[in-house]
Order: C-alpha cells, then sequence, then structure tokens
C-alpha cells in the first residue's frame, strides 16, 4: 500500500512541491469482533490505528505536518508532548532529513514513554513547568525561529487524521452507523467528522455516521458540559486531558451527525481492556474508551441493535505494556513434569 | 487487505474445512532506506515485520498453525516461549476461541515480556527447570493430551512463515538480489527460502536471492560451523539461541542459494539499531543483524554494489522498549524561557 499522500493526495493540502513522505502510514486493518458484536447485538469492527508505523493514529497527521514543514523550508520541528505525539514528530522528522525538538514538563518524566523519540533521535529537553507551560513555549519559538510547531494547533495534523474516515468508508463501502472513538483532546473526532463529510461531499459515500465520543470520568469535560476539568485523572493517560484543544470542533461533530458523548470509568475501560484482547486485538487502555462506552450504553437500553458500528482503537497496546501486567502475579513455579503442569493448570 | 490464509490460500496447507482465521496478519510495508542505501551501494529495502498484529514476523505462522489446530478439533494450544512466540500463539488462540497455555522456565521469568499473552488471556506456567526441558514437557503433554503444540517444531509455523517472500516478490516484481535476515532459531531464513523457490515454481519470479543469515557473536552456531553453542549471550534476546531447531533446513538454503552466514557483535547490532531507526523505523535488537552484517560486509569490501538488497526486522522496537533507553540520560531540567530552552540545544 502507498502512504497516505499518495493514497489520498486529492483530499489533502498538498502542492507539487510537498515531498511525498512516507512511512507506511495508514491503511490499517478493520478487524470484525464477532465475540463483542454477538453481546451487543451490533456489527462491531474495530479501526486498529496501533499498527501505523509508530503504533498510533498520530501518524496520519504527522506525515501531513512534516511533510508541510519541508515544503516551507523548516530544518526543525518541535512539540510538548510526553507520548504519542512525540513519537509520531520524532519519525516523521527523521524520515524527513529534518531535526525534532520535544518539551517535556519536568517531574512528570516516564522515560520509558519517550523511548520511541529518543530513538528516532529526537532532542528531548525537560523545563521546569507544566504542560501548559511547555506547550506555550513551543509556539513561542515556533513564532520566532524557522521551526516548525507539530502539535495538534498545527491545522495540517486534522487534514491528515481524517484520512482513517476514507479507509472505513472504502473498505465498508459506506460509512457506519455509528463511529465510537476516544476523546481526549478532541482534534480526532473533528477530523473524522471532517472526513466522513467530505468524502459524502465527493460521492463516496451517502450517509453519515453518529458520532459517540466517550472520554474516562475523570478527564470528561465535554461529557459532562464543562469547560476544562482542572486535574484530570485517568489510567488511560492518552485521554488524560482537562481542556480539549479541539472542544468547540468536536461538539460541532456530535451536535451536526446526531451523536452524543458519554463518559466511562476506568474499571470500565479496563473490563472493556480485556474484552478487546480477547478478540485477538491489543490496544492502549484509551483505546477500549469506546468500547466501554458502548458496553455501558447496552446495558443501558440505549444502543440499537443491528447497527454497523465502528470503534477506533487509536494505539497500539505495546505502547503500555505496564496496564496489561497490572492484575498479574507471578506464576508460582511447579516441578517440571506432565502430572505437575496439568494439575496446576486445574 | 485480507489475511495471510485468504491471500495466499493456494499455497498453504488449508481444506475447506481450515476456518480463515485471520487478525490481518502480514501485507507487512516494504520500506525503502535512503541513508543506509547510500552509504552502502545498494538499494536497501526494509521488510517492517513489526507491524504485524501482535508485533512481530511469529503471526505469520501462527495463524496457519492455530487454523490447523482448530480444523484437527484442538480446544487448547499450548508452547514454551517467553517472547514472541507465546503472544502471537496466545492472540491466535483468542481469535479461535481455542485455550493457549504457556510454559516458561522458572527463573527466567521476564513478566513485562509476558504482557501481550498474559492480555490476551493466555495460561501461563513457570516450571522449575530450563528452556529445553519447558519444550521437552509441551511435546509430551501435546503427545498424550487433545492438545496442539505450536512452537516451531510444528511444520505449519513455516508454510505461513514462507507468505513473506511471496510479498516481497509482490511489491518489487521480482526476487531481491539478496536477502539478509536474523537468525536464532534459524526457522525464518528456512522459510524465506521455501517461499521464494515455490514462487519461482509457480512463475512468479524468475530469479531467485542469495541468502544471507546473520547472528549475534554470542550465539552464532551457524556462522562459526558448530553444532550447538553451551551458553548463548547477545542482547538481542530474540535471537539468544545457542541450537538452532531449523539448522539443517537453513544451512541447505544458504548452499543452494549461494548466500553466507555471519556473525555481528552486540555493539554492531546496536549501532545498525540506531542506523534503523533513523530511517524513521522503529525495530527489536535483533532485526538489527541483519543490517549490521550489511554494513560489516561492506566495510570489508564484500558487499557488491548495486545489488537490490532486503533486509528483514523481525519484530517492533516497542517489544523491547529498555533497548533504546539504556544509552540515555534523563535529561536535565532548563527553565521554562525560550532563551533556556534554545540554550540547552546549542
Amino acid at each position: 500500500m502507498p502512504g497516505l499522500l499518495e493514497r489520498y493526495r486529492a483530499y489533502l493540502p498538498l502542492t507539487p512541491q510537498t515531498p511525498l513522505l512516507s512511512l507506511s502510514e495508514g491503511s490499517t486493518p478493520l478487524i470484525s469482533a464477532p465475540r463483542l458484536s454477538a453481546h451487543l447485538g451490533v456489527d462491531l469492527h474495530l479501526k486498529y490505528e496501533g499498527l501505523n508505523p509508530t503504533g498510533s493514529f498520530k501518524d496520519r497527521g504527522m506525515v501531513v505536518a512534516v511533510a508541510k514543514a519541508a515544503e516551507a523550508g523548516a530544518d526543525t520541528v518541535i512539540c510538548a508532548s510526553t507520548g504519542n505525539t512525540s513519537a509520531a514528530a520524532a519519525a516523521y522528522a527523521s524520515r524527513a532529513g529534518l531535526k525534532c525538538i520535544v518539551l517535556i514538563p519536568d517531574g512528570n518524566i516516564a522515560l520509558g514513554k519517550l523511548a520511541q523519540a529518543v530513538a528516532y533521535g529526537a532532542q528531548i529537553v525537560a523545563v521546569r513547568g507544566n504542560f501548559d507551560e511547555a506547550l506555550g513555549l513551543v509556539r513561542e519559538i515556533s513564532a520566532e525561529r524557522p521551526i516548525a510547531l507539530v502539535n495538534s494547533v498545527n491545522p495540517h495534523r486534522l487534514q491528515g487524521q481524517k484520512t482513517a474516515a476514507f479507509e472505513i468508508v472504502d473498505e465498508l463501502g459506506a460509512a457506519p452507523d455509528i463511529l465510537a472513538l476516544p476523546v481526549g483532546n478532541a482534534g480526532n473526532i473533528s477530523a473524522y467528522w471532517m472526513g466522513f463529510r467530505e468524502y459524502r461531499s465527493a460521492g463516496q459515500t451517502d450517509t453519515l455516521p453518529r458520532m459517540w465520543g466517550f472520554q474516562a470520568s475523570g478527564a470528561a469535560p465535554l461529557a459532562r458540559g464543562l469547560d476544562r476539568v482542572e486535574q484530570p485523572e485517568t489510567l488511560a493517560t492518552a485521554i488524560r486531558i482537562g481542556s480539549p484543544a479541539s472542544a468547540h470542533l468536536a461538539r460541532a461533530a456530535v451536535q451536526e451527525s446526531g451523536g452524543l458523548f458519554d463518559h466511562v470509568s476506568d474499571d470500565e475501560i479496563m473490563a472493556a481492556y480485556h474484552l478487546v484482547a480477547r478478540e485477538g486485538v491489543f490496544c492502549e487502555p484509551a483505546s477500549a474508551a469506546p468500547v466501554a462506552g458502548l458496553l455501558k450504553l447496552h446495558a443501558e437500553g440505549r444502543l440499537p441493535s443491528g447497527q454497523r458500528v465502528v470503534a477506533v482503537l487509536t494505539g497500539n497496546g505495546l505502547k503500555d505494556p505496564g496496564s496489561a501486567m497490572r492484575a498479574v502475579q507471578a506464576p508460582a513455579a511447579v516441578d517440571a513434569t506432565m502430572d505437575a503442569v496439568l494439575a496446576s493448570l486445574a
């Protein structure tokens, strides 16, 4: 499969001068979920974004943002991030021959989470301040220097992310009835809605999905109708965001599509995470939020049966193996005999 | 893309009764490596097997092995493994509705490495013994119970793994001049060679590649012409094997193709690992062995220029983030001002 810039060139803000940057991002599988479908009474498919090159949906937006930065003559990109964004930025910058600077808030350094960015050759700077201060700094630096900002305020990010909607329509032959996805910074739900609408305008689908956005209960400003949550808390770190940057666009997507926001507890997220794994798909905890949401709405009698539903799994479970191990104890050793092994399984 | 059983059905040992098990494995990208190509004087492509569903090439063989186990009426599969095999076995067993038992040697339990198998729902049994004893036990149990053995002694594993050779030919339009890959248990080099030969018999390629197998210097029985290495040692854990199960087939592949075995040090492996990441591709240390081998042979004047070379990257770097972080120190924090950040980068 060609990369996204080549596959969806006609729908992206490219010029003849834009380098066709690619790490074979996109074209991720849409995997049926037979057991969850039977339980929920719907036809559920999982859009497994964890099989993007750096393991998350962020690659879709970053390939566009970095290609446009290269086109504009930048020799460096910069972002504030401690997670998936930094991995994607570092990978595409390295591929394009650009430098990459990642600012992280001091005191909140999970070195393991930066393993990818480091491997791809990013320069990591820890600043004495919180995430908002780090983001303010990268905005300031990008305004004053020939350094391209690739945080989600960069509009090319959503342009790239909308391609996932195209792929779903291309594979199903039409838009699903419901598109369920995790909501943190709220960029992705906005990008999908943009993608579905553009594809309808282009005659690729007659219908549009209802957009169902699920937040973690401890970080649910949109689902609770708040402007912001001051101290967001959830083990689904990828959606632990109190003040979504794209809140306005996300509210429009839900309203225009006749969709909804709801929130799910960490326990509900982890239960869904294990059910998704039993379908054979290993995702990040945040990715399980839409499945948790579907289970919750089903239990409340609010999930219409017979619908075709796509749940977006935004990241690979390998990004956060600790979550898989948290509930596990080291197995007690048994003697190296068949009887002992079989007895331990009884 | 359909899964492997559907895509390459005509080349696999399937019957009308074989369930078309799939997690959308295979169809992994072949990514050009422009900087390494320029340095080496060849046209190098990286076959990035880390984008398989569980993050390694093992999915190719396991989808066949588990489908055949289900067809044969097994309700359980079993393997001895502490790494990529257990993840693949657990995922496909869960998908097929089978139970999965993973035996691991006690005292050698890296819980993190088992995160995936646990998430997919495998039962883990630690036995008081070494890996060979664990393998002996799973052979014994599978012989006496209706439990299917899915370790690499299962011949369906190589049948599935050969499909990667098909994909390379399908994408390039012909076999490459050289196929370079890491060699541990030696099953994969044997499977690729089988795949290339079958595809030539089917008229899909006129030529065959030379097979270049690279071992880690501390675990290099084939490269050193030994029957076995008693205490294999390398940080590339996926190829830390002293007595390769498929040594005979691998020797035949190298001899028949006019290829070679060689070995590379851990330092050479880690240098290559970082160079591969700078191309934008994050792989396991073991996956960097063939690139390290190409660099070594180039330095020795033994890599002919102008060749089309494919290096197989067998696993995703996210399987072993510790290797990326080993050389990294926590960055010193700087004040949250533009001047301080820019000064720290100087």
